[in-house]
């Protein structure tokens, strides 16, 4: 090894997982995409692909125990996988869960754990096929890795947005991050005065948004029933700037959304507003909403139309053209992703 | 949660998985099989399956980077998921590597981490399909799963091995535990004076097997060549002895297998009596061998006899029979699994 250090956070997330495979080359035949989308696509037969996902939860930077019941939380590391494979259109179908575990956890508390996963897996119909269990020297620490399928045909990568195409989200956006600031307010009470029982009333959605959030399977199944192949797709896990970025970069276009057009449920923006915040920033940067961004041709727009569960915010534009947030005054205004960049926490 | 308060290390880690996994039912066409082998299957076409595995390494638990370079560490965990696809006839050709590391890790660690998992990739022709890269409070976790391939008639499970058929290991056995024996006396010697230099000499082989050990993907190819299919198999992560169990449990069937079979290098030998070790006690309860013990019919005999990669050192009985180990002077000891227990250490 050499003497120079480069921190972690020099270069975030994403641009340390994209350095540190820049090197790598795929060379399988039935290697059909490897990194840089929600799932890899494998080759399965001449109609059908495998996609695979994976994803790492640490507990103190993914979750917080003293308000993340385990069985939610086995639930929603589920979801969150099962989302990466709707994000391909394709439908999920088995699942491996790995643990490591210091012994500060008892038996029960991984009953309640794997009580959630099974939860889990029998709301989305997939199997648990596999796993590792370990002990760790601190803390809980769960992978998941999620297999699912799809006709080659159906797949949709990031990167087939083309300029004119409109931009849709399904749900709403910014109710998971408000739901933890509501959560992160009541811990804190407690922890000045024990006595005190948290005040969690009136905020049943946006709480529920970050302890239990669903994977949007029925929007995959919406798409398929409207014959809607949408030219792109990505899951709104970080924030809806950051997976715009995404699809823009992957894509290679601009885009333009809309302040006013943006789903924010009305809780939402009453309990930001309560906390000082700009509800249209939570649904920017704000994250695990879970819920589909994706682009369709204009001539589908007549099916989409109306529908409660999908939103058009924006349309894609040329590259040239930068990607821009109008806010209600009209005003444009350039895009940056914040997202969450975990080793500069 | 009830009161009730279970210790981890009373179920200890195969007991846990299991006991956490048992309300799990598989309902998926496509789940051939699930939990409890070398790698779960799934169907892919009429005449093929696709075999996924998955492990999880904890800094502290699996490795010590006291000793352990972060190139031989990338190297060794692909080495040891091959391994499973292996122990099931199968070729791998995929693997994802998750992994959550703390802020301690400058980027050139993780540099000299993906050289070693770049180097295992071109090794053993796999592709990097994906991953997740987090930050930790402490340490550096890594969880892979690998896929791999294999026709549907070629698949061997831990439960196909019946009454005399011959039980037979790849290569060598505790070298692996006798090289951290090495390492972890060098490691004690440096901590007490940081100016002696570690004495490795002479240890090159054994500590090369704890270091670096290989897939014996070798084995695979030799046995197609040799037209046998083993009846069971496994790949021997945990000691020799834990194996074996394993695959009498799911078989349900005993064995007897004799000390003066087991394959032991020579250097392994010498160096486990320096230590005071019984070089058999390594065979049977070291780990980290990553060799393949598996069973074939007695009519298979004449093509694998006399193969140097392959050690008969027993033979299947009946279940009521037992699992016994026979040493020098013909007594029968009852076998007992020690393995590796990480909750209790």
């Amino acid at each position: 090894m050499s003497d120079k250090r480069t921190e972690l956070d020099a270069l975030g997330e994403f641009g340390l997982i994209e350095h540190l495979t820049k090197g790598f080359k795929t060379t399988k035949d039935s290697t059909v995409f490897g990194i840089g989308d929600d799932a890899a696509v494998l080759s399965i037969s001449e109609d059908e692909v495998s996609l695979v996902s994976t994803d790492m939860f640490i507990e103190g930077v993914h979750f917080n125990l003293m308000y993340m019941p385990l069985k939610h939380l086995g639930y929603k590391v589920i979801a969150a996988n099962v989302s990466d494979i709707c994000a391909m259109n394709g439908v999920a179908e088995q699942i491996t869960v790995s643990i490591s575990v210091s012994n500060r956890f008892p038996v029960e508390a991984l009953e309640e754990l794997y009580d959630g996963i099974r939860t889990a897996c029998e709301m989305y119909k997939i199997d648990l096929i596999g796993g590792d269990t370990s002990s760790s020297l601190s803390g809980l620490t769960i992978s998941v890795t999620v297999l699912g399928r799809a006709n080659k045909k159906d797949i949709v990568y990031r990167s087939g947005a083309k300029e004119h195409d409109l931009l849709v989200t399904s749900g709403d956006l910014g109710a998971a991050y408000i739901g933890l600031q509501v959560l992160e307010r009541e811990k804190q009470v407690f922890e000045a005065n024990p006595n005190i029982q948290p005040d969690l009333d009136g905020h049943d959605y946006i709480i529920e948004r970050q302890l239990k959030p669903e994977a949007r399977v029925d929007i995959i199944k919406f798409l398929k029933e409207l014959d809607v192949v949408p030219t792109s797709m990505i899951d709104i896990s970080d924030g809806l700037a950051s997976e715009i970025m995404h699809i823009c970069k992957s894509s290679n276009v601009g885009c333009h959304i809309y302040d006013e057009k943006i789903p924010i449920d009305g809780k939402t923006s009453m309990t930001a507003i309560e906390f000082n915040l700009d509800p249209v920033t939570c649904a920017l940067n704000g994250g695990e909403d879970y819920e589909l961004l994706f682009t369709v041709r204009q001539e589908d727009y007549d099916k989409i139309k109306g529908n409660p569960h999908m939103t058009v915010i924006g349309h894609v534009t040329d590259a040239k053209d930068g990607i821009y947030y109008i806010d209600k005054s009209g005003s444009a205004i350039e895009l940056k992703a914040q997202g969450w960049n975990h080793f500069s926490d």
